[in-house]
């Protein structure tokens, strides 16, 4: 069984959170999108943004996912991957429960806490996925008055 | 108009996290209580921690006063109010929300990133209150279990 966190694997899981990511930008919402898996490959819960379609600031693409995966014992075996580097919110989660990896599916139009992340020991993966960029950038264009209440600026 | 974070107000702010506490604790759940006032005392919202009640582990109290507070321009002028010392994951929530203060019953029982925030700027009030000492001691004797998974140890 392959529990290694290889670049090959990273992107076959940022699929399933770049699928979030779109659904929730076709719900009229936040697009970001996020998974937890576990190390062997077991999607344990999905997710995206949720400030529009709830009216709920609590739902991150992170959070969201991590709330579908249910109640656990222990998420060190576990691999949070989002489209975009995490806020402090959702660095605060991971760092909290003992996420053991995080995957991104980039960082340019926004830097979160995972430099911070690494530097108390979560295994960090950043990928520079084109897609993610796109969706992100044009995001931030057409909506930066969502966008910068979702990150409360 | 009072805006200023007093001991005598921030008490009476903890009553209202405190009656949350004890509501989480009689539906048999995890006894932390919070709420979320704007400076000038109005309440915006409040919660408990919800895991055991709706099997969510992305419902802490704080991000449950959060939540029920909706979707608001800024958090600046606003006061988080819990009976506990903030995990890391609700420590993220306060900073990058720009919570402008926080108000904690107790952190004797558990210390999470409040040191942190306030050397990010964010305003602390610690108060040593025998109730949500209580509370949390007698809770994490009886359910060393459930206290353990809520905070991913």
């Amino acid at each position: 069984m392959d529990t290694r966190v290889t670049a090959e694997r990273a992107r076959a899981w940022l699929d399933v959170a770049v699928a979030e990511a779109e659904a929730g930008l076709a719900e009229g919402g936040v697009p970001i999108g996020a998974a937890l898996f576990r190390l062997d490959g077991e999607l344990l819960g999905r997710g995206h943004n949720r400030r529009v379609q709830d009216g709920d600031p609590s739902m991150h693409a992170e959070t969201s996912a991590f709330r579908a995966a249910g109640r656990l014992r222990g998420y060190r075996d576990t691999v949070m991957v989002t489209t975009l580097s995490p806020c402090w919110y959702c660095s605060g989660l991971v760092r909290q429960f003992g996420i053991g990896h995080v995957v991104i599916g980039e960082s340019t139009t926004f830097t979160g806490g995972h430099d911070w992340l690494a530097a108390h020991g979560t295994g960090i993966t950043l990928l520079d996925d084109p897609r993610c960029v796109r969706l992100m950038t044009e995001f931030v264009a057409a909506r930066p008055d969502l966008w910068y209440e979702d990150i409360g600026e």
